[in-house]
């Protein structure tokens, strides 16, 4: 959506130096933007090619300002100006109100009328479908679901059954939501299948990227509060609660009826293990699991960094050694 | 499903204490159950619960009885008892036969009078689907698959072709049954694609939760045997084969060949590497990997849980200079 | 397709030793074949079911020929001669051209005349879908996308926005191509989406497994090159590269805008960090995750296998004292 740098300037309350009738259409990296682009530095190590961008407009922090070849717009975190002036240049698509033809909607469903239920899309029985939601093509959303304002499911995504998500949720594609979780008892016979009969509640503002799966509770809830974020190909097992505000990043695996705080970061391939609790801002780094009740904010890691093989088989022989080597430094300290 | 106390007790030979009369129509914990529910105590952390509760019935064990302030139904291992009795109270959702009119059935397919075959289910040429069977929404079942009594697919499953899968099974949406292995030969132009042509051959009551990929048999076939459970997200690779009720938690990976013994359970974001035997009943605990033949059963673990960053640091340096130490360890030695 | 052995090796230039006249229609490993069977001796560790084999032909090493019971084909590499026969033998599945009626196509999209669109398969506004390229059922095609010819996509698959795939792509079930990357922007009110409007470039003769998300790019591209392999339930982030001819086996994960260069191999479950580059001809072996620049081509390794558990306490238990036994030695060698 074209728009003028003065207008965005004043939208956003930044400071502009230069002609703020030039108009942005796109954005793109210093080095790619052509005269249409809006782009930002935020990383120093980009700094070099501040000098020959041909963007419209750089946002960039105001001790860089007088090194900008071109228009600039001042703030002091350039990355999240971008992201909020981003969003207003790049909207999502937006889509005329309807049902497909190829859409099959229940009977009993409700669905607003300013929704968009796109082709080969499936809403279940007594599902409630907001305003302006976007259900993608593909996707099937089960009984007993209610989906917030402004939500949008990308495409082929699940909701099994009485899942229930807040205001602009953004769900992307092969996610399955409120799917059974892993119950089991034992008998001499094999396992017993132990229903999973709880929901999935999901609040404002959470996005959750493509391939996660986020299960029903057991007996009560599985929860994801207000403003998490959940990257692809994460799993979240029954009973689990995340925090507001929590980011997981790809790979993180939540297990069973853990409760995470709020404001927490996983890195990713990162985890927990089940039944434990982890309070408010604590980052768990890159690879690492956590295996009990943290109560400390901080930051948690657990991962060796790859090595050349043969170091890493030295390594590895020596760890195992480790025991011996203690004994033979307490005979030496015994003398 | 309504059912009284006394037709569960009799059912599955327990002891009632209480009015026989009283009947539940739901589950719920200690601590959220009302008049209608049935709920069980069998962590003792949960004890303290008990007294408050406002459930109809609670299962517990004969010593906990007489604490109970509700009726109570006694079993030596109330989880389990719970397991089977809920399963009488919350039975799967029940579905009228039939082939919904946005399904597309190949017309050499065969499906049973009793199956449902949900919206924009696709089933392919020669598969055969069986009695009671449950084809969920968005469900594709490719050609010459076996489909047994009593399955279900809950939604956007994929059968890829030449799966074969016996009574009960129950797979959760984005499951991928099938697809083919990864066999690729070197040649100093790229690699070459080893064509993939086995099949899928999977027991009875096998569950296998969502978005897990169980790929089909490089020649022969990959086998997942009678009453394995398989967790969300995870990865059995071709000619893998699974033993009867052996347990996979979430996001375990399984490399190619690998062959697992029956009762081993595999703790999540475990697994095994390719070509190796594990022997029946074994545990991998969470995050181990086993990286050769294991013959004796037993626990088997391997991952380092996450601490504070700071110490983890400080451990990874000292766990490279191990060989240093040692070396120091030996000079003093000498002397 | 049936297939004489005389043409067989004239095709690839092999020598034969038996009736040419022999006919193959299938393949099948040394134990299972029967007399329509191609199979091969490769690994010596199945010499032994080499002489009761009763397949039509075994492709081996010339030393092995004259173990053989049946006919031969020699070559020096049999595994890779056995991958490019059996594609002769066992090619896969044609497919008639044409748009089956369940399926939805947007009128500003072009589908080539010889192409199979499956059903309930959906191709958005703008797309481009070449020659004899297979649509499966329930793949979703978004806007903007250029599909090389002969490309295949399995079933259930999505394609986001604005991806384009050369010629002769494999993609299997459950893959998503092209969703939105990890972007967030902190502020005190939570994360704020950085909108994602890359790409994903993919190249030739690229094949991606089950259940793998690949994101678009943030600002500029993804980028797949020619002859890529990857495996099931990968995660590769946005702005990441993958050099031509690396492969990636089960569940790796590839961090936000890191380089991979050319015929790498990452080992099931292993993975890179981001913002890191990694050179030409880098093995990362299973589990391990490469966390900075990796410049020496070679392997790289990182994980610790599992141990029976009580071997494993102990050891951690020791690592962690690794500290204070370096201060008792140090204690020792100053005396």
């Amino acid at each position: 959506m074209p728009i003028s740098l003065g207008e965005l300037a004043t939208r956003f309350g930044c400071e502009l130096i230069g002609d703020p009738d030039i108009e942005v259409s796109g954005v793109a990296s210093l080095s790619n933007a052509d005269s249409d682009s809006l782009t930002f530095l935020s990383n120093a190590a980009f700094k070099e090619q501040l000098s020959s961008t041909k963007a419209a407009v750089v946002i960039l922090r105001p001790a860089d300002a007088s090194d900008s070849p071109v228009a600039a717009i001042l703030h002091d975190d350039p990355y999240l100006c971008y992201a909020r002036m981003a969003a207003v240049v790049c909207p999502p698509p937006a889509y005329a109100p309807g049902i497909h033809s190829s859409a099959v909607v229940d009977p009993t469903a409700t669905v607003a009328a300013s929704a968009h239920v796109a082709p080969n899309a499936v809403v279940g029985e007594h599902s409630v479908i907001g305003e302006n939601v976007y259900v993608g093509p593909g996707t099937v959303v089960g009984p007993d679901c209610v989906v917030g304002d402004d939500c949008r499911f990308i495409a082929n995504v699940t909701l099994v059954r009485a899942v229930s998500i807040g205001l602009r949720g953004l769900i992307h594609p092969g996610v399955v939501l409120g799917s059974d979780g892993f119950g089991n008892a034992m008998t001499p016979e094999g396992w017993i299948k132990v229903p999973q009969v709880g929901g999935l509640v999901i609040g404002d503002d959470v996005e959750i990227g493509t391939n996660t799966a986020v299960d029903c509770g057991a007996i009560g809830d599985t929860v994801i509060e207000d403003g998490v974020r959940i990257d692809n190909i994460c799993h979240i097992a029954h009973n689990v609660r995340i925090g507001a505000h929590s980011a997981l990043a790809g790979m993180v695996g939540i297990a069973g009826s853990t409760t995470i705080g709020k404001r927490c970061v996983f890195g990713g391939t990162s985890g927990a293990t089940g039944h434990i609790t982890i309070c408010d801002d604590v980052v768990i780094l890159g690879g690492a699991v956590a295996t009990k009740n943290i109560t400390k904010p901080g930051a948690y890691s657990g991962m060796f960094p790859a090595e050349p093989a043969k170091n890493w088989a030295k390594n590895v022989a020596r760890f195992r050694r480790i025991d011996a080597l203690t004994a033979r430094v307490k005979k030496l300290e015994e003398k």
